[in-house]
């Protein structure tokens, strides 16, 4: 039976309705039904060919949660019916020394949901049963969809620094990403402070867990919270006053930026030196480290404010995400 | 009685000969008598004033090793006639937050021995007793000397980052803190990589602990050693190809930068993202980091590898410093 899905078929084309094979399932995989997918800033930009390694036709979405519907004959620990969730990455080589690690992100074989392969945007999704993720019950199927790309984005970050409920923390960027990372370092007992361009937020960003907020546009705030955070947590895909940034950092203090700015990041060598600050990148997490993330979220009540729109209403959904005025993510339900 | 030094009047003077007056010793100070003092790329930037912060007349000198020749009132532990160092930091205010947990370089009050303070280029050098930090029987003066600022600014950043002996580490330019680095990383048990321009320092390199070499100029061996190391350490203060350096970190490897580049750091933020790599910058430690250093050291014959000379010939010393070529680092004897 072909699956049905809908695809963008050139660079920033509008998504189609498009049908393929998915062929025999291998031993190690799955198959996803789809319920819910959430849409993310990295879909639109796969659709655009904004990092040039997009393929065609394209099926976006890789922030999927469904029932599985097919399992491989090596398969243990996953039934039919049971609810996952899938996530950018969705195949691995399972025997490198990442992946034996734990750490699948690494392995040179990778492979992620909507790169060459076809995502949640349609009926059925294919992985390595590896990243098909066991959702907890106390989980909602449409709000618990853009963890497995924002949620995991921001909060892997969190584990490989260290964090902890005394680290003075700050999240850059209050919107799909930053909404659920305010949640996260609140629920982790961080003081946390909010900082976005405006104070249009300010009231939702402390809803969100928030005990300050900065506006950056047009005010001096930036530059008083000099040495105030021991982590900055950086959700915007844009060029930032980096060094302003550098100087909020308390000493030791560590900038992890995973948003991609369009320019090469420019850094005063003074500025980190002298107080040891560092500054580096994070990404979506392992198969174990989301499966942690999702204990928490379920345990913590963190979910991700959602818009929800039909399955087939695609293309006013992305309407939607590229306007940027979303609170705070776009949920597509099948 | 006046103190006897060697002092620069103006911005990249000769040394002269100075004296000047110490006034009262406080009651948590103590006067360490100077028998040795390494120099420093940084002393000779004080003195050019490249770093637009050194004042006139300048007394350089900040890898001091002497015996403890005066004692306030209120110190303790600290006896006349015993062998102290005195490093880049001389006091701070003892209170705040950071000195009640032994990180005095980050107290708002610390103080630098030669900024603004007369220096080891002379008879005497003076500093809170903190700051005077007690040598083991086991190191030689002259060679400990180097440690007391190339020493730890190279040790405390494996401290910080945790580096073991499972880290594959790199140590860029094989100099005065270098030819330290590569042997403080093969005592910690680690497999070291000197980098270097040219191949000339190989056989030396290998000599103090290295087990791979790899020259840049004219070559491509640092682009085929992509994702080789976890930790590289860089002690030259030049412009790097810093992508490249990126790009030879593994998965959630650390670079980190003790020299001054010239202009600011650029770096990919994709190649930072994608296997969450950092770049931070790493300085001296405090004084129990320098203790630390000072025992590792002692019990694993670290030392530095020293060319004398007396101190009254230390406009000849500075000389042969400006050239670069001293293998590996300079050290005044009273």
């Amino acid at each position: 039976m072909p699956i049905q899905a809908y695809a963008a078929k050139a660079p920033k084309g509008r998504l189609e309705t498009f049908s393929y094979e998915l062929g025999p399932l291998g031993p190690k995989e799955v198959d996803v039904k789809v319920t819910h997918c959430g849409i993310c800033h990295s879909d639109q930009a796969m659709i655009d060919n904004d990092w040039h390694f997009s393929a065609y036709p394209l099926v976006p979405g890789h922030e999927v949660v469904g029932t599985v519907a097919a399992v491989g004959t090596e398969v243990h620990g996953l039934k039919i019916g049971q609810r996952v969730g899938i996530g950018w990455q969705c195949g691995s080589c399972g025997d490198c020394e990442y992946c034996r690690i734990g750490r699948q992100a690494y392995c040179a074989k990778e492979r992620d949901t909507i790169v060459a392969h076809h995502g949640g945007f349609g009926e059925r999704v294919r992985a390595d049963a590896t990243f098909a993720i066991p959702l907890p019950d106390a989980l909602d199927s449409a709000q618990a969809a853009p963890l497995l790309c924002a949620g995991t984005t921001v909060f892997t970050p969190m584990l490989h620094h260290g964090v902890t409920g005394n680290t003075r923390a700050a999240v850059v960027g209050i919107g799909g990403l930053g909404h659920l990372a305010v949640q996260f370092l609140a629920k982790l007992g961080c003081e946390v402070t909010a900082i976005s361009s405006t104070h249009a937020k300010d009231d939702e960003a402390r809803g969100f867990g928030a005990a300050h907020f900065i506006a950056t546009k047009g005010t001096d705030e930036l530059q008083k919270a000099a040495e105030k955070f021991d982590f900055i947590l950086s959700t915007v895909p844009a060029n930032l006053p980096w060094n302003d940034y550098i100087n909020a950092l308390r000493p030791q203090g560590k900038m992890v930026v995973v948003g991609v700015p369009e320019s090469e990041i420019q850094l005063n060598a003074f500025a980190l030196i002298g107080h040891e600050k560092s500054f580096g990148g994070g990404r979506t997490g392992s198969p174990a480290e989301i499966e942690t993330m999702f204990n928490f979220a379920a345990r913590h009540g963190v979910q991700a404010q959602i818009e929800k729109f039909a399955m087939k209403d695609i293309n006013a959904a992305m309407d939607r995400v590229r306007t940027g005025k979303m609170r705070y993510r776009v949920v597509l339900e099948a």
